[in-house]
Order: structure tokens, then sequence, then C-alpha cells
């Protein structure tokens, strides 16, 4: 069995083919050959009274690709206010304050593990690949210029994605702090090789944009609807960004999955916070999520996507899938052996001589 | 984090401790302080035709002891017909001809990963102290005489759980190979210290008993009401192998968990066993399980359980929990600790500086 670091998960797997990837997966998922499970949270109160204590799991099979992959987030979350905002932060309280996240990646034809790896280069990456694949079915082709709403470690991963599919040549970014927009410009331009501005506005950043991302933590509306203009490409990873104005504005509306089961089981005392969640369920249902075409239907052309240059068209990434762990997880762990990375564990470590 | 075996479980949890905790445990989870999360399990095509691949995942958080736990199994599945029933059977694919099964431990405090090690052995004992536990309410003080239908590993847990809890003399063992049950007598008498007789049929190994356990991987009915007496304690472990007569003709009926989420997933060409899993459905609507009351009621003496010495109690221990692996793995953890036993991995390798 294979323990990769997120430095080997970098080295092995970057946005363009992780879209490559997702392509051939959303296709095996819309034609039912390979499936997600339930998504299952568990919260309770933790130490700090702030936080509660989050268990998430997820876990998705890939039979075309011989690997079902589980992931789990043990979390301690809190929901901080500022001013600005109400955002959704995670507290990096493990030792070295570090945040865990895990992908566990095993054998669909003997069960075995095959690897094992930290979450967080992964899940960013299957978030940017997931756009990024949205965006080549509903940015216009022409798409050159991009208004980035957020500049934390998902914004950086939409940037990559939008520069993989469409001949990007201006990212203007925003978010609150003048300090931090600001080098996340200068990073982003560096890594990417195109021009990256801070904008002193959410507006300015927007104004004349051909794609919006948005990518931040906020748990209330960021992009307001008399920014969306014919043509635009708007994509979205938190329900709660957008408010139903912007959705009502777009003529082409695509959700990342249409029906993904979920539960949110609260132990007594785990109450915090369960008023954004309501809001959540009330704008989803307002979209009328369940009934939207989703990102299967744009590969598999059971939905048109972007039909002229004046379309607005919107991408909904709300609800992520374990089965985006098990297709990305098939390239990471060929290409990890085939380049002789990672650490090797004994599979006998992980597996058993007596049934369970 | 701590790397821990089988054989390192086996030295630190035996069945009077695994009981004693889940005693605790129960009462934490009837009074909503601790939970599972939804069971999930993904079904897929696999390598063998007369095969599926399942991914099944459980999670619980049990905050009185400050983990949570995830469970995973990662399986080939079969199920042969014999003449003489249809069994579920777990195929050791894996490497070395092993089965796959982890626990994931977890802190409830700062999210770190605390430890992991395959569930063989703490499945079985989680499943014997279960049963043992609910025999403390519900089996006769003065129980002497247990029949074993199964002689499997499972059955094993289940003698040794219930030579905790009464003053047990004689237990009666069958199954179908005469070969199997002799060879099961032998070890269960050494390792317990009472006589351990195999019997020559389902029958004869019930006959006069004072505690029927049944422990088969079996999809058919092993007990005909026509063996059930007055005073008798009935547990069981599978869905079928019990059919609804057996339900009818006892006193006080209890399940092991009243509530829980639970969801199968099949992809396309996933269709074995099918109708074995309508049967259990149809049955455990029969029996009206959602209306039982559970183990958590009998715990916190909402439910009175035995109420005479004529009563005919019934266990039904179908729904394995996440919440259970939480329970133990608290114990476990902590014990091998103490005892410096187990491998330890660099927390970091499992955890990550950016977030997910």
């Amino acid at each position: 069995m294979l323990l990769l670091s997120n430095d080997d998960i970098e080295a092995v797997l970057d946005v363009k083919s992780a879209i490559d990837v997702m392509k051939d997966a959303y296709r095996e998922l819309g034609e039912q050959r390979g499936a997600s499970g339930v998504r299952s949270e568990i919260l309770t109160p933790t130490a700090r009274d702030d936080g509660l204590y989050s268990l998430l799991t997820m876990s998705g099979v890939a039979p075309t690709f011989g690997v079902g992959a589980v992931r789990i987030n043990s979390d301690i979350l809190t929901w901080p206010r500022t001013p600005a905002e109400i955002k959704r932060v995670k507290v990096p309280a493990a030792p070295g304050e570090r945040y865990v996240g895990l992908v566990l990646l095993f054998s669909v034809e003997t069960g075995e593990p095959l690897a094992i790896y930290p979450d967080g280069v992964v899940q960013r990456l299957r978030v940017a690949a997931t756009c990024g694949l949205a965006a080549q079915y509903l940015a216009r082709a022409d798409a050159r210029v991009v208004g980035l709403l957020g500049t934390g470690w998902q914004a950086g991963g939409q940037a990559a994605a939008i520069a993989a599919v469409r001949p990007i040549e201006l990212i203007r970014c925003y978010s609150h702090d003048p300090a931090r927009r600001q080098a996340f410009a200068s990073e982003t331009a560096k890594r990417l090789g195109i021009e990256v501005v801070a904008a002193a506005s959410a507006q300015e950043a927007v104004k004349g944009a051909d794609v919006v991302m948005c990518a931040t933590s906020s748990m209330q509306p960021v992009l307001s609807s008399e920014c969306i203009k014919p043509g635009m490409h708007i994509s979205s990873l938190k329900r709660l960004e957008l408010d139903t104005s912007a959705a009502a504005a777009a003529d082409v509306v695509v959700t990342h999955v249409r029906k993904a089961a979920a539960q949110i089981v609260r132990t007594a005392g785990a109450d915090l916070a369960r008023d954004t969640e309501m809001a959540k369920a009330a704008l989803s249902k307002a979209l009328k999520q369940d009934e939207l075409p989703d990102l299967a239907d744009l590969v598999l052309k059971r939905t048109p996507g972007r039909r002229s240059s004046k379309d607005i068209t919107l991408f909904l990434n709300y609800m992520g899938l374990g089965y985006q762990f098990a297709a990305t997880g098939h390239v990471i762990w060929r290409r990890a052996q085939e380049r002789g990375l990672g650490r090797r564990l004994d599979t006998d470590w992980f597996t058993s001589a007596v049934p369970s």
C-alpha cells in the first residue's frame, strides 16, 4: 500500500489531467456504471465553545478505473462573524496546526487498500476540475477575462482550471483583505503565467468579465444580479454566496449533481450554525436543484449547455461526491507507482486473515 | 498515530471490557449525546462473475469518550447456494488471501487521527458485546445451557459473550459441517473453560436450552418456532436466519437500534442477491423493527426487558453501528498506549498544512 503526501499528489496530478479524467468519470457516473455512496456528517460539541466537531465521510466506486475511494474529514468547525460576512472556517487543531482529511483508495478486483493520502491537494483539484469541465460546455469559447471572488485555497484552483480550458488573458480577483488579494494576485500570475490583478471591490472584479468564479467561504451573497451581463458564465462553490436573483438572471443553469444523498446528524448540544444550514436547504429548494440538468448530462449531451454567445450560464458546484475521489485516485495511484513516489507500507498491516 | 494489529486488539480488549464500555456507550447514544452516521454501501461488478464488489462505510462519534470512528469494508461478496442453504460469503481476495476491513479513530478535541487498525477482531467483539449486553437484561439470571447455531467466527464471540454475563455450564453448537462443529466445540471449550458439545442437528442444540444464539451466515431460517420454549432467550445476528413465527412466539422483542439510516447504491450490472435484500426488507417490515424498543432503551430502563422466568425474549442484532467502533476504539487506543503496543506512524503523514 502506498502512503502519499500532498506534495506527491501535486507532482502527479495537474488540473488539466484532472479535468480529462473527470470527463470520462462523469460519463460512467451518468450511465450509472459508477456511483457515490451517501455523504454522512456527524456534528457534536468539541473542546471549543464556539466550534463543533465534524466527522464527514463520502465514498465512491469507479469500476471503469478499478477503484473505490473513501474520503474522511475530521474537522473542528467554527462560524466566525465579521462586520462584512459570516464564514464557515475549519480550525487546524491537529498537532502542528494541521487539518485532517484523508482519502483511502481500494481495488474493485481484490478489495485491497491501494493508497492513503491527505485530501488537501486533491480536494482543491477535484473542485477546480469540476468547474473547469463545466466551463468547457458553458463558458464562451473566446472567454478572456475572469472575475474571481475569493482569494483562498479554492480560488487558486479555480483560476488554474479556467485557464486550462479557455484562452484567459486577465484575472481580476477580489476578497475583503487588501494584502491577501494582492498576494494572491502576484502568486497566481506567477504560477499561471497570465495577468492577475487585485480589484478594489467585487463589482470591479466582475465588471466586463466573460467568466465569474465565486470561490469564497462566505455565507452571504457575494455577487449581485446587476453585475451579471449577457454572455457571462458564472460558477459558484458555496450555496450561500449567490442569491436566487443571480440564478434567476441565468438562461442556462446546471448543477454538479442532481441527486446526491446526504445526511447530517447532530448530537445534543451541537446546535451551532443550524440557521445557515436551513438557509442552504431553502436556497436549494428555491433553485429546484433536483430538477436541474447536471454535469453528467452535459458530458453525455443530454442537455445542450450554452446555446448562444448571449446566454448567461451558471454552474452550481455545491455538493462534493465521493466518486470524484475514486476517479482522481486512480490517476494518482497509477502515476505515483510509475514514478516511484510515496512510502510503501505493508499491505498486510491493513488487511486481516479473519473475516469481519 | 498508532497502527494496531488484530493481535494487539485481542490483547487489550476482552469481551467483558467490551460489554462494560458498550453499557456506557448505549446510555450516551440513547440520550443523543453520541451518534452514528448513515451506513453507506456501494455494490458494483467485480472480476468474478459470481460476485460483487462492496464498499461499505459507517461512522460514529462518542463525545463522552472523546473519539469518532470510521469503519470501512472493501469486500468481494458472493452468495453461494448449497443444497442446505444460501449464504453470504466474503471472499479473501486481497494479497495473501486476506479480508479488507479498517477502523480509523479520530480525536473529537483536535480532529487528529489517533489509530488505524483492521476490523476483524473488534467487529466480532462489538457484535458479541452487543448480544452480551442485551442478554444481561433479557436472559434469565440462572441461564446455564446455550444452544448455539453457527460455528464460525461470530459464533465464537457469541459463546464468549454469554459466558461473560451468565453462569453458563454447557454450550451445544450446531452447523452443517460435522468436522467444523467438532473442531469449534473443542476450541471453544478450551478457550472458555466450560463444556461445549457438537450437536447432530439444530433441534438437538436448541432443545432445553436457556439461551439460543443464532450466529450463522444463512439466508434461510435456522430456528423453527416449535423449538422455542418458555423462559428462553434468543438472539439473532442475521435478519434471514429467523422467520416471523419465531418473533411471534416471543413475549419481549428488542432490536439493536430502532432507527438506523442506511443506504445501498447498486451500479448497472450489480444485480446479484437483490432478492435476499428484498426479503430482508420485507422481514424488517413484518417485524415492525422501527417500532420495537432497542438496546439503548434497555440500558436506560425505558423498557422493562424480561418480566418473568416464563417470558420468551428475543434480541435482534441486525444492524451494526459506526458508533460501536467509536466506543470500543476509545478503550483500544487508551490501553494500547498504556501497554506500548502497535507501530507509531508519523501523524503528519495523515494530516495537511492546507485545508480541504
